[in-house]
C-alpha cells in the first residue's frame, strides 16, 4: 500500500516511525511520504492561505499548492488513489471504513491545519472523514489515526502474537476483562474461575462479562448483536444481576 | 493546565511540540510530561507484559509498573488529576467532553499499546474515553487527539487571528462553504454573492449553505438544532431545492 499525506508539519508525522507502523514501513508493507505542500506554492512569499472571500476572521488554505501537490502525486505514484479530506463534516470514521480502506493500493490524505479550506479543494477528494464530534488544530492527528487503524488489518502488519480477530468491535461486542500475574496485587485478586483451568467455565465467563460490559456501556451494540441460545441465557442472568 | 501522560513510546509524541500546542506548551499554558513506566517496573528484565490469566494470544500489561508510574505523577504535580484511559469501551469522545477537560488543573493520561490492560489498572481511572468505533495500534493517539482538542479550548490557547467560536459543532451546523483567492482558479468561480460586499445577503447565502451541508450530511445535528423564523424558511427552500 502507497500513503501520501499533504501536510504543512511533516514533523507531526513521527509517530508513523514508532511501533507496529514503523515497522509496516521498514519492511516495505507500505510505502509512506509526507507532501509538505508549501514547497508547491507558486508565490514568492510561499503563502498557502489568504483572506476569505464575503468577509470573516482567520485564513483559507487557497487551492493552488494544494492541486500542484496532487499533481506531483499522481505524477511520482501513476495514480491520486482514494483521496481523503480530514473535515468535521465528513463521514464519521469506524471500524467498517478502516476494513475497506486496508483494501486500497494508495491512499493520499490532504490535512489542513487551524484554518479551512477552500470549498475548490473538495472537487480533488474521493472521501471527506470525521474522526467524531470534535475540532482539533489540524488534519495531522485524524490522518495518522486513520492510517494506524487501517494499516494494522494488513496481513502480515501484525505480528504472530497479535490478532486482529479478536479486535473489540470486530466480534460485535466489547471485551471481557483480563487479567495477568500477580494473582494478588494490593489485595487486589484475579477471579478464581480464570486460573481453575477448566475452559468451558472460563469460556462461559468471558462471554458473560462481555455481554455484562456491552449491556452497562454499549446497548447500543447489543441491538445489532445476534444472539446465540447460550448468550440469550447468559444476558438474561446478566439483566437479572444488575437491575 | 498539566497533562502527564503514561506511555512506552516517549517519541510518539513529537506533534504535541508543534503549532498551537507546542506554542501553548512553550509558552507554559501548559505543563507537558510523557513518564515511560517501562521506567517503573521491578522486574529486572524490565517486563510491562504478561500472560493472560485464563488463556489467550497476547500478552497484558501488567499493574505494578502503571500503579508506580502513577504514584510519580502524584508525588510530582501534588495529584493525579483526572486519569483517562483509552479504551474502546469507554465514553464516546466529543467537543462536550474538550470543553469539560478544557477546565481541569491537571489530566493524566494511560495510553497503552497492541495489548489489553490487566482489569486492575482501570481502578485507577477516573474516566475511559473512547475515540470511536475503531481500533487503534495504541493509546498514544487517542491521547493526542485529546490533548489537541482540549488544549486549543484554553483561553489564549488560539491566536489572535483564531478563534474557537465559530468552530463546526459551536454553533449546532456545519460549515458553510468558504473561499479564498484565486476568484477564478481552473475555472471553478468564487459564487458572485461572496464577491458582492452585501453583507446581509452574504450573512444569508452562508445560513442557507450551513444549513443545506447539515441537511445533506447531517441531519441528527438538525434535529437538536432551534431553528429561528428566518432559519426555517431557508431550511424549506434547501429541502425544496434538494428533493
Amino acid at each position: 500500500m502507497r500513503i501520501d499525506v499533504l501536510s504543512l508539519f511533516p514533523n507531526m508525522f513521527a509517530p508513523m516511525r514508532e511501533s507496529i507502523i514503523g515497522k509496516a514501513i521498514e519492511r516495505q508493507l507500505v510505502d509512506f511520504n509526507v507532501v509538505d505542500f508549501r514547497n508547491f506554492t507558486e508565490n514568492k512569499h510561499h503563502n498557502v492561505d489568504d483572506v476569505i472571500y464575503g468577509g470573516g476572521q482567520g485564513m483559507l488554505l487557497t487551492p493552488q499548492p494544494i492541486y500542484s501537490a496532487m499533481d506531483y502525486v499522481e505524477q511520482t505514484a501513476g495514480n491520486r488513489g482514494r483521496v481523503i479530506l480530514l473535515d468535521p463534516a465528513g463521514r464519521t470514521f469506524d471500524q467498517k471504513m478502516a476494513e475497506e480502506l486496508a483494501q486500497e493500493e494508495h491512499l493520499t490524505f490532504i490535512a489542513g491545519h487551524y484554518e479551512g479550506y477552500d470549498e475548490r479543494i473538495r472537487d480533488l477528494v474521493t472521501d471527506e472523514i470525521s474522526l467524531g464530534d470534535f475540532v482539533l488544530t489540524g488534519g495531522e492527528l485524524g490522518s495518522m489515526v486513520i492510517i494506524d487503524a487501517t494499516v494494522r488489518l494488513l496481513d502480515e502488519a501484525l505480528g504472530d502474537d497479535m490478532s486482529a480477530v479478536d479486535d473489540s468491535f470486530s466480534t460485535g461486542l466489547l471485551e471481557y476483562p483480563q487479567y495477568t500475574r500477580p494473582a494478588d496485587f494490593k489485595g487486589k485478586k484475579v477471579p478464581d474461575v480464570l486460573m481453575s483451568g477448566h475452559h468451558a467455565k472460563i469460556a462461559e465467563w468471558r462471554k458473560k462479562e462481555a455481554l455484562r460490559r456491552t449491556y452497562l456501556r454499549r446497548p447500543d451494540l447489543l441491538a445489532s448483536y445476534e444472539l446465540d441460545v447460550d448468550e440469550k441465557k447468559l444476558l438474561t442472568e446478566v439483566k437479572r444481576e444488575e437491575n
